[in-house]
C-alpha cells in the first residue's frame, strides 16, 4: 500500500527557539522526524512512499535521497501553495495516486501499530463505506497541546464533526488516515479552506468519514519545543518492557534510558554495544576470581553496570530502527555468556577463599540454574504475556534480579551464599514454570 | 470441513492369517487402523467425521462411541449393500453431505500434510473446475501391492482414466480425494459396478476429475498381512528426523525404534518415558560420581542407554498423536536437567581422582558449553532445516553426539579430557553458530 507523507509545513513554532533544520529534518532521538515517519512506516509494512516538499523542500530531497539508505522507495511532489494549507499538500498527490492510499503527518510520532491497524482496516473493506478512515484516540497523551489538536465528535464509528474547536468532542485526531482517491475532491471542493481538516469535514458531512479507535495506542503530535520534550520522554517512557523485572524498572531502565538518549545521537551500533556490556560482564569475571575483598566487589560493581548498559542496546535498537533478528539472538547469546563466566568467578572466588568441594558443587549448581533460567524463559515468557494481559502479574526471576544478586552478593563478601542463593532461587523458579505451565496446559485442554 | 471415511468392508485378505477384529479395528504401532485415519485427519484440522459402517458395524461403533475419547465429533452411517463394493458406502452419505467433503479410507495410512493440501485446493478453488480432486502419487512407495492398487492415467492435472488394471499409468490413487456433492449423481449412475474407481471414472470422462500430485508424501494402504508389515516398517522409518545426528541415525534410533514398536501397545505414556529417560542419566551422573573406574563405566553406560531411550518419548507420541507442546517442551527441560548432571558427575569423578581445580575450570566450560549448545539450537535448526532443503549438510554437535562422547570417555576412563572435549566441541559448535548465522544473516540483507 502507497504511503503519502506530508512534509511541506514550515513548523514555525517549533523551530521559534532554534533549530536550523527544515521541520521534517529536526532531530528527535537520534532521528530526524520525516525519517522516522518513514521506518515507522515501513516496520508497519510500507515500502513505497510519495513526499510532499514545500517550506524548503531541496534541502529535504537532498537529505533522504531515493530512499535506498532506509531500504524503502521514495517520490517527491512538490507543493507551491504550501502556505496555503495542508490540504493543498495531499492535492499534489492528486495524480501520483489514483487508488487508496495511507496518509500520515512527517511530524507525529506513531506506533507502527496504527498503521498496520488502517492496512487491516483497508483489508477488511473499510474504505467500502468511507471515503476517509481517521485514527482517533479518546483518550490523548499526557502532554500533547491540547488546544491544537483536532478533535472529532463522532456517532458510533462515524465521524460527524470534526475541527480544532470542537466542544463537546469524543476523541483526537492521531495524524494518521486510510483514504480513497475521493479524498481528491473532497479537497477541492474546499480548496478555499485549504486544510485537510475541511476535506475530512466535508466527507463527513456525505457521511463518507469512518473513525477507527486505537485509544491507547503511543503517538505523539511534535509541533513546539515543549512538545517535542514531551515526545522524546513519551518515546523513552515507551522502551519499558512490561515483562522487566523490579531491578529493571527501578534501577536500570531509569539509568540506561538517559545513556541511550545519549547513544543514539552516537553512530554506536546496537551489536557494539552488546559486544561493550559483554566485555565488562567478562572484565568483572574475572576480577572477581582474583582473591581478596576488593577486587571481589569491584567485580560486582562491574556486573551491575554492565547489566545497566545491557539495556541499551536494545533501547538504541528500537529507537533508530536498527534491530534484527539476528542482534536480538546475538545479545542474548552474550548475556548467556557474561551470566556463565560472573558465576564461575565467584565460584573461584569462593574455592579461594574457603577451599573445599561446596564453592565447586554450588558454582555448578547455580551455573545450571542461571542458565536454565534462560532456557525456559521463551516458554514462560509467552504465558507471562498473557496473563499481563489479563491484568495478573506473575513473578519472574529476571537477569536484572540475578545480576544485581551478584553485586549485592560481592558488596557484602558473601560469595557462597550468593551462589546457593542464586541455585536455589534459579531452580525453584525453573521447577515453578514446569508447574504453572503444567497446570495451564490442561486446563487449557479441558 | 467435513470428513466421510469408509469403513465398511470386510478385509478378507488382511484377516486370512489371524485377526478376529474388524480390519478398521485392526491395530497398526498402538492404534486401530480407523483410529489412527481419524487422529490424522484431526491432526490437520479436521473435526467433524461420518464413518460409513458395513461388515460389522455396531462393534466398530462400539469401539468409537461418539468420539469425545479422540477430541473429535463422530456420526456413524450404516451401508447395508456393503458387499456391493464401496461406492455404495460413499452413497450411504448422499443425504448428510449436501457440501464439498474430504473422502478417506479406514485401511490407509496417510501424512497429515495429504489432507492439509486437499482442504487447500479445497479454498483455493479446485471444486470450480472439478466434482472430484484425486490425491496421487507418481512415485508409490516400497513394498506396496502395486497389482491391487488404483492407477490413474493423466493428461497434465487432469485424470483421463482410473482403474486397477491400467497400463500404462502415470500415477497411484492414494485413497483421499475431495468431493463435491457431484459425486454422489456421479456414483448413482454407474451403481451397477458399485465401486467408487467407476464414479471416479465418470467424472474423469466428463472433464470433471482433476489430480494433486503429492508425490513423496508418505502413505500406505494396508490390505495384507505382508502390507501391514511394510507399513509399520514404513511407519517407523518416518520416525528419523532430518536434523538427526550421526549416532542418533546409526545406534539409538535402530535401537529406540525396536523399543517403540513394543511400547506403543502398553499405556505408558511419553511424559512418563521423559521422566524414566531423565531419572536413567541421573542414576548414571550419581553412579559416576563415585570413586574408581567400574561406577565410572556403569554410569557412562547408563548416560549411554538414556540417550536411546531418550527417542522413545517422541516416537511414541508421535505414533499415537499424544503429543503436546507442553510434552515437547518438558522433555527438552529434563534432557538439559540430564545433561547438566552428567557433566558435573564426571566433574566429582575427575576431582576425586586427580584433584586440583582443573577439574573444576574444565567441569563449568564443559556445563555451560553443552547448556549453550541446546540454548543456541533452536535457531540453528531453523537454519539447518533451511540447508537441509537445499540439498546441503551442514555439521551439528547435537545432544546423541554430546552422550556419547561422555559414554566413550567414562569407558576409557578419562574423565577430564571428556571434560576437556565437551567444552572445547561445544563452545567451538556455539562459536560456529553464531559465526555462520551472522553471515547469513548479512548476505540475506543484502
Amino acid at each position: 500500500m502507497k504511503c503519502l507523507l506530508l512534509a511541506a509545513g514550515a513548523g514555525r513554532r517549533l523551530r521559534a527557539e532554534g533549530p536550523s533544520e527544515p521541520k521534517p529534518l529536526v532531530r528527535l532521538l537520534g532521528l530526524p522526524l520525516l525519517e522516522r515517519a518513514i521506518l515507522t512506516a515501513k516496520q508497519a509494512g510500507c515500502e513505497e512512499f510519495y513526499v510532499v516538499l514545500g517550506c524548503e523542500g531541496e534541502r529535504i530531497r537532498n537529505h533522504l535521497g531515493d530512499g535506498r539508505r532506509l531500504g524503502v522507495r521514495l517520490r517527491f511532489l512538490y507543493n507551491p501553495q504550501w502556505e496555503r494549507g495542508n490540504g493543498t499538500s495531499v492535492l499534489a498527490a492528486r495524480e501520483a495516486l489514483q487508488e487508496p492510499f495511507l496518509l500520515l503527518m512527517s511530524d507525529h510520532l506513531l506506533d507502527p501499530s496504527v498503521i498496520r491497524s488502517l492496512r487491516e482496516a483497508h483489508q477488511r473493506g473499510a474504505l467500502e463505506e468511507a471515503d476517509v478512515v481517521v485514527a482517533v484516540d479518546r483518550r490523548p497523551p499526557e502532554g500533547l497541546d491540547l488546544e491544537d489538536a483536532t478533535k472529532v465528535r463522532l456517532e458510533g464509528d462515524r465521524v460527524v464533526e470534526i475541527g480544532k474547536c470542537l466542544a463537546p468532542y469524543d476523541a483526537i485526531d492521531m495524524g494518521a488516515f486510510l483514504c480513497s482517491p475521493q479524498m481528491f475532491a473532497a479537497l477541492e471542493q474546499t480548496q478555499d479552506d485549504g486544510s485537510l481538516t475541511a476535506g475530512v469535514r466535508r466527507l463527513a458531512q456525505k457521511d463518507r468519514a469512518k473513525a477507527l479507535d486505537l485509544s491507547g495506542t503511543f503517538w505523539f503530535d511534535v509541533d513546539t519545543p515543549q512538545a517535542r520534550k514531551a515526545a522524546e520522554r513519551a518515546l523513552l517512557k515507551q522502551l519499558a518492557k512490561p515483562t522487566d523485572g523490579p531491578v529493571s524498572r527501578y534501577l536500570n531502565r531509569p539509568i540506561s534510558m538517559q545513556l541511550t538518549r545519549w547513544l543514539v545521537n552516537t553512530s554506536i551500533t546496537p551489536n557494539q554495544l552488546s559486544v561493550f556490556s559483554f566485555l565488562l560482564a567478562a572484565l568483572g569475571a574475572i576480577t572477581m576470581a582474583l582473591p581478596g575483598y576488593l577486587p571481589l566487589a569491584l567485580g560486582g560493581l562491574l556486573a551491575q553496570i554492565s547489566s545497566i548498559l545491557d539495556g541499551c542496546d536494545g533501547e538504541v535498537a528500537r529507537l533508530k530502527f536498527q534491530g534484527s533478528d539476528f542482534g536480538g539472538w546475538f545479545d542474548a547469546v552474550l548475556d548467556r555468556y557474561a551470566d556463565a563466566l560472573l558465576v564461575s568467578g565467584l565460584a573461584v572466588h569462593a574455592s579461594l577463599v574457603q577451599g573445599g568441594i561446596a564453592p565447586w558443587l554450588w558454582g555448578l549448581a547455580a551455573l545450571s540454574g542461571v542458565l536454565l533460567n534462560s532456557y525456559t524463559a521463551d516458554k514462560y515468557d509467552a504465558f507471562l504475556k498473557k496473563r499481563l494481559a489479563e491484568g495478573k502479574r506473575p513473578l519472574r526471576l529476571g537477569r536484572d534480579v540475578r545480576l544485581f544478586l551478584v553485586f549485592l552478593g560481592a558488596l557484602l563478601n558473601v560469595p557462597l551464599a550468593t551462589l546457593g542463593a542464586l541455585a536455589v532461587l534459579s531452580h525453584g523458579e525453573i521447577v515453578r514454570r514446569v508447574l504453572l505451565l503444567a497446570r495451564n496446559t490442561h486446563s487449557g485442554q479441558r
